[in-house]
């Protein structure tokens, strides 16, 4: 970005993964002038500070607010609605509202009273994230070659659209625009249910009494590894999300259990071809992923390769 | 290793992945003097022979055994029985045989009685695998501080017993000795129910109608694209573990899906406490696995570090 900022000041209410994300990339690419942080605790305030992440920082969210054209709400779901109450006074005519939730109508439900006129408010999502959480495990790339989606309610300001969405692009995103329950229905089956599958898996082998955890450390580079990455993740950001998209998620649910009942039931009878052709149409997808560049094409992920290197 | 080595003539029968993996960290450590290469197909030997992996090359897999002190099964478990069949007339007394395969009370039925007087039958499991599989995925150090499991029968040659040991070590893998229906149990848990569980949800995710699977592919960062990684894993193999673990997996898959019925109960009555609960206690398994030297701890299994190597 070689032109002006796009924006002179921007607030950001939250400094864990993806506030600290948005404040490096947002330094290092220029895109703001000045930047406000505020966070619940002082110790996570603190640590944003020694991470040198704003220029401002206030445990008063209002404070920090106060003059931004640039609000992103960085927070889990569920304290959306008391952070949007609390800096409503001081929003001002003008300023672009956004947030990074990973549920969307929730958000349009209980942020959406709370927005002076004036105020232009385009909720979003960064399609991007680690199983890491605070300000120290944000990084300025986080947002490369990903995808953020907005969801601006009817009547949207377009100017307002085209700015936020600019933003998103010198982050390094692409930008996609859609209904928020459309959102909420793709984010359960490519995000919600996967770590809720995660956790559950990890829970039961948690809880077998016929095979010790240690044995399940020992041999996890079977597979069942994999699983504990998206299992490490926030339990409040998560929690916040199932409370917050219930419907999507219990009906990817039902299906994903319909489809492993069927499974069972294959087992069972020996159906070795069922099998086989799940098994086999299963392996495509994967390519498509690593061809649109959302995924690593080394095996095991480059973990070996990493191994490797480590050795040296 | 500087000594002699272990073995004067080690015969492979099969030579994908694991097959190809052995053969060059044999070769690499001097573990044996000759390498002898037997596999189904034409096309896979010649791939085989290009690659140097070995010294005589055959499709009859009775002359790669012939005169061989270690012979390894390297096939999909359901093709142990032929195999073992076939080489059987010529397997040398004091010979060791074993195999590589997922499941192992499957081989000690189907393989034992084909065995001959004199020859030490061990069956074994090393604990290492990546999702790609043929003769050009193998690489030497894939069993490097991995574990390898074997499930010696009562009264086994306690001299054949630790020669297979210290080759496995000198691959680099610790020994641990289990009994057959103890690992099926164990890799049931570890292994086998995160691959079903990962087919599952991608061929969920594939039958969906209201959401695209350019959707799908566009946004796996998001968690769906972890899965997809085994899910890309080898269908025949796959094929041959369900229907060589029928018992064990069907009792692991039941006890997966109590507990995520639990689950479904608690998003639908909203039990905020009961989801923190169960996000929070999964954390610490993967901090375990990752002090076991079983997992990477760089974030997002080091990926994203990846993707900002490329871009430099
Ligand atoms: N992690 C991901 O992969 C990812 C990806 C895309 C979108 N998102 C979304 O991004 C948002 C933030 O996630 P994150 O990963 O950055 O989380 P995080 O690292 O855990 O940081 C959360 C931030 O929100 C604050 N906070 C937590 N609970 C709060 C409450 N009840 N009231 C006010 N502030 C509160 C925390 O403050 P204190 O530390 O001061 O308590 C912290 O500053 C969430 O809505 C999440 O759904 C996450
Ligand atoms: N992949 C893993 O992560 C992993 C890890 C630990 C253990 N294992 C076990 O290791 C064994 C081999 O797996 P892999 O990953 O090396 O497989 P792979 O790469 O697919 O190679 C399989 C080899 O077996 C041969 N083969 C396949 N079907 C056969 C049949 N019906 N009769 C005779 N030969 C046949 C193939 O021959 P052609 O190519 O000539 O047809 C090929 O040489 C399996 O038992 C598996 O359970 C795998």
């Amino acid at each position: 970005m070689t032109g002006a900022p796009l924006f002179e000041r921007m607030a950001l209410i939250g400094i864990g993964l993806i506030g600290s994300s948005i404040a490096q990339t947002a330094r290092q690419r220029g895109l703001v002038k000045e930047i406000a942080i505020s966070t619940r605790s002082p110790a996570t305030l603190q640590r944003a500070e020694e991470l040198e992440l704003g220029d401002f920082y206030s445990v008063d969210a209002a404070q920090a607010v106060d003059g931004a054209d640039l609000v992103i709400l960085c927070v889990p779901v569920g304290a959306n609605e008391a952070v949007a109450k609390w800096i409503s006074p001081v929003l001002k005519a003008g300023a672009i509202l956004t947030d990074v939730g990973s549920t969307k109508q929730s958000v349009v439900d209980q942020v959406s009273p709370h927005v002076p006129k004036g105020v232009h408010f385009i909720p979003g999502h960064p399609i991007a994230g680690t199983e890491q959480s605070g300000p120290d495990a944000g990084f300025p790339t986080l947002f490369d070659q990903r995808w953020c989606i907005l969801t601006p309610p009817k009547g949207t300001d377009q100017a307002a659209l085209e700015k936020l969405s600019a933003f998103w692009q010198e982050c390094g995103s692409n930008v996609d625009l859609m209904d928020p329950k459309h959102h909420d229905l793709v984010l359960a089956i490519v995000s919600h249910l996967p770590h809720l599958i995660a956790y559950n898996i990890v829970g039961t082998a948690d809880d077998l009494e016929t095979v010790t955890k240690s044995q399940v450390i020992k041999y996890s580079a079977s597979g069942f590894r994999d699983f504990t990455r998206l299992a490490a993740s926030d339990p409040t950001m998560w929690r916040d999300v199932c409370l917050n998209n219930k419907e999507a998620i219990l009906e990817m649910l039902s299906r994903f259990s319909e489809d492993l009942s069927a499974m069972q039931r294959a087992i069972r009878w020996g159906d070795g071809d069922m099998l086989f052709d799940l098994f086999t149409r299963t392996r495509g997808i994967r390519r498509s992923i690593i061809e649109a560049g959302q995924e690593t094409d080394e095996p095991d992920f480059g973990r070996h390769a990493a191994d490797t290197r480590q050795d040296d």
